[in-house]
Protein backbone atom coordinates (compact mmCIF):
# COMPACT_ATOMS: atom_id res chain seq x y z
CA UNK A 1 0.00 0.00 0.00
CA UNK A 2 1.33 3.20 -1.22
CA UNK A 3 -1.10 6.18 -0.23
CA UNK A 4 -5.12 5.23 -0.35
CA UNK A 5 -7.46 8.32 0.20
CA UNK A 6 -10.58 7.66 1.33
CA UNK A 7 -13.70 10.09 1.44
CA UNK A 8 -16.71 9.48 3.26
CA UNK A 9 -20.09 11.64 2.66
CA UNK A 10 -23.81 11.89 3.96
CA UNK A 11 -26.07 13.83 5.58
CA UNK A 12 -24.88 15.43 9.09
CA UNK A 13 -26.37 12.62 11.70
CA UNK A 14 -25.69 9.93 9.73
CA UNK A 15 -22.25 9.58 11.77
CA UNK A 16 -19.73 9.75 8.60
CA UNK A 17 -17.51 11.99 10.97
CA UNK A 18 -17.11 9.12 13.43
CA UNK A 19 -16.99 6.58 10.82
CA UNK A 20 -13.66 8.92 9.73
CA UNK A 21 -12.55 8.81 13.12
CA UNK A 22 -12.78 5.35 13.51
CA UNK A 23 -11.43 4.07 9.93
CA UNK A 24 -8.46 6.95 10.97
CA UNK A 25 -7.50 4.95 13.99
CA UNK A 26 -7.81 1.19 12.91
CA UNK A 27 -5.07 2.42 10.39
CA UNK A 28 -3.10 3.81 13.41
CA UNK A 29 -3.34 0.37 14.84
CA UNK A 30 -2.27 -1.41 11.61
CA UNK A 31 1.12 0.67 12.11
CA UNK A 32 -0.12 3.37 8.87
CA UNK A 33 0.53 6.90 9.28
CA UNK A 34 -2.79 8.67 8.75
CA UNK A 35 -4.46 11.83 8.06
CA UNK A 36 -7.83 12.94 9.02
CA UNK A 37 -10.18 15.61 8.57
CA UNK A 38 -13.81 16.45 8.84
CA UNK A 39 -15.60 19.51 7.51
CA UNK A 40 -18.52 20.59 9.70
CA UNK A 41 -20.98 23.74 9.95
CA UNK A 42 -23.14 25.49 7.37
CA UNK A 43 -22.07 23.14 5.10
CA UNK A 44 -22.67 20.01 7.29
CA UNK A 45 -26.25 21.17 8.78
CA UNK A 46 -29.05 19.47 7.19
CA UNK A 47 -26.55 19.06 4.31
CA UNK A 48 -23.51 17.00 3.08
CA UNK A 49 -21.18 15.96 5.81
CA UNK A 50 -17.57 15.20 4.85
CA UNK A 51 -14.99 13.09 6.52
CA UNK A 52 -11.31 12.63 4.60
CA UNK A 53 -9.43 9.91 5.75
CA UNK A 54 -5.16 9.22 4.55
CA UNK A 55 -3.86 6.49 5.03
CA UNK A 56 -0.21 5.86 3.93
CA UNK A 57 2.82 3.93 4.84
CA UNK A 58 4.69 6.59 4.42
CA UNK A 59 4.67 10.28 5.52
CA UNK A 60 1.77 12.36 4.07
CA UNK A 61 2.57 15.57 2.35
CA UNK A 62 -0.53 17.46 1.73
CA UNK A 63 -3.07 16.29 4.01
CA UNK A 64 -6.00 16.87 1.48
CA UNK A 65 -7.67 14.00 -0.82
CA UNK A 66 -8.04 15.18 -4.03
CA UNK A 67 -8.97 12.53 -6.08
CA UNK A 68 -10.04 9.27 -3.91
CA UNK A 69 -10.02 5.60 -4.12
CA UNK A 70 -12.34 5.03 -1.88
CA UNK A 71 -15.74 7.03 -1.87
CA UNK A 72 -18.26 5.58 0.52
CA UNK A 73 -21.70 8.13 0.52
CA UNK A 74 -24.91 7.40 2.32
CA UNK A 75 -26.70 10.56 0.58
CA UNK A 76 -27.83 10.94 -2.99
CA UNK A 77 -27.03 14.98 -3.40
CA UNK A 78 -23.59 13.41 -1.33
CA UNK A 79 -23.14 10.85 -4.33
CA UNK A 80 -23.88 13.53 -6.96
CA UNK A 81 -21.44 15.72 -5.54
CA UNK A 82 -18.64 13.94 -5.07
CA UNK A 83 -18.37 10.59 -7.62
CA UNK A 84 -16.50 12.76 -9.88
CA UNK A 85 -13.78 12.82 -7.46
CA UNK A 86 -12.81 8.82 -7.62
CA UNK A 87 -10.12 7.57 -9.21
CA UNK A 88 -11.05 5.28 -12.60
CA UNK A 89 -9.86 2.13 -10.82
CA UNK A 90 -11.37 3.26 -7.34
CA UNK A 91 -14.01 1.48 -4.88
CA UNK A 92 -17.65 2.86 -4.78
CA UNK A 93 -19.57 2.08 -1.90
CA UNK A 94 -22.47 3.53 -1.14
CA UNK A 95 -25.77 3.07 1.50
CA UNK A 96 -28.44 2.35 -1.49
CA UNK A 97 -31.17 2.64 0.91
CA UNK A 98 -30.61 6.43 0.04
CA UNK A 99 -28.32 6.53 -3.09
CA UNK A 100 -31.22 4.77 -5.96
CA UNK A 101 -29.44 6.42 -8.78
CA UNK A 102 -25.57 6.03 -9.74
CA UNK A 103 -24.58 7.55 -12.74
CA UNK A 104 -21.94 5.55 -14.69
CA UNK A 105 -18.42 5.83 -13.36
CA UNK A 106 -15.38 3.11 -14.17
CA UNK A 107 -15.16 2.32 -10.36
CA UNK A 108 -16.00 -0.60 -8.61
CA UNK A 109 -19.61 -0.35 -7.11
CA UNK A 110 -21.00 -1.80 -3.82
CA UNK A 111 -24.46 -1.37 -3.17
CA UNK A 112 -25.44 -1.73 0.77
CA UNK A 113 -28.69 -1.26 2.09
CA UNK A 114 -27.15 -0.03 5.12
CA UNK A 115 -29.93 2.08 6.87
CA UNK A 116 -32.42 -0.33 6.10
CA UNK A 117 -30.52 -3.44 7.40
CA UNK A 118 -29.84 -1.88 10.86
CA UNK A 119 -32.93 0.05 11.58
CA UNK A 120 -34.35 -3.96 10.60
CA UNK A 121 -32.30 -5.32 13.41
CA UNK A 122 -31.60 -2.89 15.89
CA UNK A 123 -34.58 -0.71 15.40
CA UNK A 124 -32.18 2.76 15.12
CA UNK A 125 -31.07 4.16 12.40
CA UNK A 126 -27.49 5.39 13.61
CA UNK A 127 -25.94 2.45 13.41
CA UNK A 128 -25.51 2.69 9.36
CA UNK A 129 -22.10 4.19 9.75
CA UNK A 130 -20.44 0.57 11.47
CA UNK A 131 -22.13 -1.59 8.82
CA UNK A 132 -20.64 0.80 6.08
CA UNK A 133 -17.26 0.49 7.88
CA UNK A 134 -17.73 -3.70 8.24
CA UNK A 135 -18.42 -3.28 4.26
CA UNK A 136 -15.47 -1.29 3.66
CA UNK A 137 -13.19 -3.33 5.74
CA UNK A 138 -14.64 -6.64 3.62
CA UNK A 139 -14.68 -5.20 0.48
CA UNK A 140 -10.95 -3.48 0.18
CA UNK A 141 -8.72 -4.63 3.08
CA UNK A 142 -7.61 -1.17 3.85
CA UNK A 143 -7.42 -2.17 7.46
CA UNK A 144 -7.35 -5.04 9.60
CA UNK A 145 -10.62 -6.75 10.80
CA UNK A 146 -8.81 -6.99 14.29
CA UNK A 147 -7.86 -3.56 14.07
CA UNK A 148 -11.27 -1.93 12.82
CA UNK A 149 -12.91 -3.84 15.71
CA UNK A 150 -10.78 -2.53 18.11
CA UNK A 151 -11.12 0.75 16.61
CA UNK A 152 -14.85 0.81 17.07
CA UNK A 153 -14.62 -0.31 20.78
CA UNK A 154 -11.92 2.56 21.44
CA UNK A 155 -14.13 5.18 19.94
CA UNK A 156 -18.29 3.90 21.02
CA UNK A 157 -19.30 4.37 24.63
CA UNK A 158 -19.54 1.40 25.92
CA UNK A 159 -22.66 0.37 26.60
CA UNK A 160 -23.43 0.60 22.76
CA UNK A 161 -20.30 -1.20 22.13
CA UNK A 162 -22.18 -5.08 20.94
CA UNK A 163 -24.54 -2.91 18.77
CA UNK A 164 -21.98 -1.33 17.06
CA UNK A 165 -20.05 -4.39 16.34
CA UNK A 166 -22.77 -6.53 15.37
CA UNK A 167 -23.91 -3.57 12.81
CA UNK A 168 -20.24 -3.58 11.62
CA UNK A 169 -19.81 -7.27 11.47
CA UNK A 170 -23.44 -7.47 9.53
CA UNK A 171 -21.43 -5.11 7.07
CA UNK A 172 -18.86 -7.65 6.60
CA UNK A 173 -21.43 -10.34 5.82
CA UNK A 174 -23.33 -7.86 3.31
CA UNK A 175 -20.66 -8.41 0.88
CA UNK A 176 -20.31 -11.69 -1.48
CA UNK B 1 -13.77 37.08 12.45
CA UNK B 2 -12.86 36.68 9.20
CA UNK B 3 -10.85 33.30 9.79
CA UNK B 4 -9.00 31.78 12.61
CA UNK B 5 -6.34 28.80 12.13
CA UNK B 6 -5.69 27.30 15.27
CA UNK B 7 -2.88 24.59 15.50
CA UNK B 8 -2.45 22.57 18.94
CA UNK B 9 0.63 20.33 19.29
CA UNK B 10 2.16 18.36 21.87
CA UNK B 11 3.48 14.90 22.56
CA UNK B 12 0.92 11.75 21.63
CA UNK B 13 -0.74 11.42 24.59
CA UNK B 14 -1.22 15.03 25.95
CA UNK B 15 -4.67 14.99 24.18
CA UNK B 16 -4.25 17.65 21.49
CA UNK B 17 -6.57 15.96 18.81
CA UNK B 18 -9.33 16.07 21.57
CA UNK B 19 -8.49 19.54 21.91
CA UNK B 20 -8.57 20.02 18.75
CA UNK B 21 -12.10 18.29 18.21
CA UNK B 22 -13.42 20.01 21.08
CA UNK B 23 -12.60 23.59 19.82
CA UNK B 24 -14.13 22.64 16.24
CA UNK B 25 -17.47 21.54 18.06
CA UNK B 26 -17.65 24.59 20.29
CA UNK B 27 -17.22 27.13 17.14
CA UNK B 28 -19.68 24.44 15.18
CA UNK B 29 -21.60 25.44 18.25
CA UNK B 30 -21.72 29.13 17.65
CA UNK B 31 -22.76 29.27 14.25
CA UNK B 32 -19.04 28.75 12.67
CA UNK B 33 -17.92 27.38 9.67
CA UNK B 34 -15.17 24.50 10.81
CA UNK B 35 -12.59 22.33 9.40
CA UNK B 36 -10.72 20.22 11.90
CA UNK B 37 -7.96 17.66 10.72
CA UNK B 38 -5.65 15.65 13.34
CA UNK B 39 -2.71 13.51 12.06
CA UNK B 40 -1.62 10.40 13.67
CA UNK B 41 0.81 7.81 12.98
CA UNK B 42 4.99 7.70 13.00
CA UNK B 43 4.79 11.11 13.06
CA UNK B 44 3.12 11.09 16.24
CA UNK B 45 3.58 7.99 18.00
CA UNK B 46 6.40 8.60 20.86
CA UNK B 47 6.74 12.14 18.51
CA UNK B 48 4.65 14.96 18.31
CA UNK B 49 1.06 15.07 17.53
CA UNK B 50 -0.69 17.54 15.73
CA UNK B 51 -4.33 18.99 15.74
CA UNK B 52 -5.52 21.89 14.06
CA UNK B 53 -8.85 24.07 13.30
CA UNK B 54 -9.83 26.26 10.82
CA UNK B 55 -12.98 28.38 12.55
CA UNK B 56 -14.74 31.07 9.79
CA UNK B 57 -17.72 32.55 8.90
CA UNK B 58 -17.64 32.22 5.26
CA UNK B 59 -17.16 28.57 3.83
CA UNK B 60 -13.56 27.15 4.09
CA UNK B 61 -11.79 26.60 1.04
CA UNK B 62 -8.51 25.09 1.77
CA UNK B 63 -8.74 23.17 4.47
CA UNK B 64 -4.59 23.51 6.06
CA UNK B 65 -2.91 25.50 8.34
CA UNK B 66 -0.86 27.65 6.90
CA UNK B 67 0.09 30.33 9.18
CA UNK B 68 -1.21 29.81 12.56
CA UNK B 69 -3.39 32.81 14.36
CA UNK B 70 -3.02 31.09 17.52
CA UNK B 71 -0.42 28.17 18.43
CA UNK B 72 -0.80 25.85 21.52
CA UNK B 73 2.13 23.94 22.51
CA UNK B 74 2.39 21.59 25.10
CA UNK B 75 6.22 20.25 24.25
CA UNK B 76 9.53 21.64 23.80
CA UNK B 77 10.17 19.84 20.72
CA UNK B 78 6.31 20.74 19.18
CA UNK B 79 7.21 24.50 19.94
CA UNK B 80 10.64 24.48 17.81
CA UNK B 81 8.81 23.04 15.03
CA UNK B 82 5.41 24.73 14.83
CA UNK B 83 7.06 28.31 16.22
CA UNK B 84 8.01 29.46 12.71
CA UNK B 85 4.32 29.11 11.50
CA UNK B 86 2.91 31.68 14.17
CA UNK B 87 1.75 35.38 12.27
CA UNK B 88 3.40 38.19 13.70
CA UNK B 89 0.42 39.44 15.35
CA UNK B 90 -0.44 35.82 16.58
CA UNK B 91 -1.00 34.52 20.08
CA UNK B 92 1.41 31.87 21.61
CA UNK B 93 0.10 29.72 24.55
CA UNK B 94 2.34 27.11 25.78
CA UNK B 95 2.05 24.60 28.50
CA UNK B 96 5.39 25.99 31.12
CA UNK B 97 5.18 22.57 32.30
CA UNK B 98 7.53 21.31 29.71
CA UNK B 99 8.38 24.12 27.37
CA UNK B 100 10.81 26.04 28.97
CA UNK B 101 12.46 27.97 25.94
CA UNK B 102 10.86 29.94 23.96
CA UNK B 103 12.53 32.07 20.96
CA UNK B 104 11.88 34.88 20.37
CA UNK B 105 8.53 35.79 18.14
CA UNK B 106 6.21 38.53 18.17
CA UNK B 107 3.67 36.42 18.78
CA UNK B 108 1.74 37.67 22.22
CA UNK B 109 3.00 34.83 24.58
CA UNK B 110 0.81 33.07 27.81
CA UNK B 111 2.91 30.58 29.52
CA UNK B 112 -0.08 28.33 31.58
CA UNK B 113 1.90 25.61 33.86
CA UNK B 114 -1.17 23.01 32.75
CA UNK B 115 0.20 19.57 33.74
CA UNK B 116 1.58 21.27 36.62
CA UNK B 117 -1.31 22.09 37.58
CA UNK B 118 -3.90 19.29 36.86
CA UNK B 119 -1.29 16.76 38.42
CA UNK B 120 -1.96 19.19 41.67
CA UNK B 121 -5.18 19.66 42.20
CA UNK B 122 -6.57 16.41 40.40
CA UNK B 123 -3.25 13.98 40.72
CA UNK B 124 -4.11 13.34 36.95
CA UNK B 125 -1.97 15.39 33.67
CA UNK B 126 -4.53 13.77 31.24
CA UNK B 127 -6.52 17.35 32.20
CA UNK B 128 -4.07 19.41 31.12
CA UNK B 129 -5.78 19.91 27.39
CA UNK B 130 -8.85 20.72 29.27
CA UNK B 131 -6.77 23.86 31.43
CA UNK B 132 -5.52 24.81 28.33
CA UNK B 133 -8.43 25.25 26.55
CA UNK B 134 -10.02 27.10 29.14
CA UNK B 135 -6.57 29.33 28.82
CA UNK B 136 -7.68 29.40 24.94
CA UNK B 137 -11.03 30.63 25.50
CA UNK B 138 -10.05 33.30 27.92
CA UNK B 139 -7.26 34.70 25.88
CA UNK B 140 -8.49 35.09 22.48
CA UNK B 141 -12.22 34.82 22.57
CA UNK B 142 -12.39 33.00 19.50
CA UNK B 143 -15.44 30.44 21.24
CA UNK B 144 -17.66 31.55 23.30
CA UNK B 145 -17.55 30.24 27.04
CA UNK B 146 -20.86 28.23 27.07
CA UNK B 147 -20.44 26.54 23.39
CA UNK B 148 -16.80 25.76 25.38
CA UNK B 149 -18.49 24.38 27.94
CA UNK B 150 -20.99 22.49 26.24
CA UNK B 151 -18.42 21.07 23.75
CA UNK B 152 -16.31 19.93 26.94
CA UNK B 153 -19.67 17.62 28.25
CA UNK B 154 -20.50 16.41 24.92
CA UNK B 155 -16.94 15.38 24.30
CA UNK B 156 -15.71 13.55 27.41
CA UNK B 157 -17.29 10.11 29.56
CA UNK B 158 -20.04 11.38 31.53
CA UNK B 159 -18.07 10.73 34.64
CA UNK B 160 -15.23 12.64 34.48
CA UNK B 161 -17.06 15.75 32.93
CA UNK B 162 -16.67 17.22 36.23
CA UNK B 163 -12.94 17.26 36.18
CA UNK B 164 -12.93 18.11 32.47
CA UNK B 165 -14.67 21.25 33.59
CA UNK B 166 -12.99 21.99 36.49
CA UNK B 167 -9.74 21.78 34.43
CA UNK B 168 -11.40 24.35 31.61
CA UNK B 169 -12.01 26.29 34.73
CA UNK B 170 -8.51 26.72 36.04
CA UNK B 171 -7.72 27.56 32.77
CA UNK B 172 -9.36 30.07 32.46
CA UNK B 173 -8.50 31.42 35.79
CA UNK B 174 -5.29 30.79 34.92
CA UNK B 175 -5.30 33.88 32.33
CA UNK B 176 -5.02 37.64 33.92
Amino acid sequence: MKKIEVRISGLGGQGVVLAGQILGRAAVYDGKNVVQTQSYGAEARGSIAKSEVIISDDKIGFPMVRKCDILITMNQEALDRHLKDVKEDGVLIVDSTYVKKIPETKAKIFKIPATEHVEKAFGDRIYANMLMLGALTKATSIVSEKTMKKAIQDAVAKNTANINEEAYQKGKESIQ
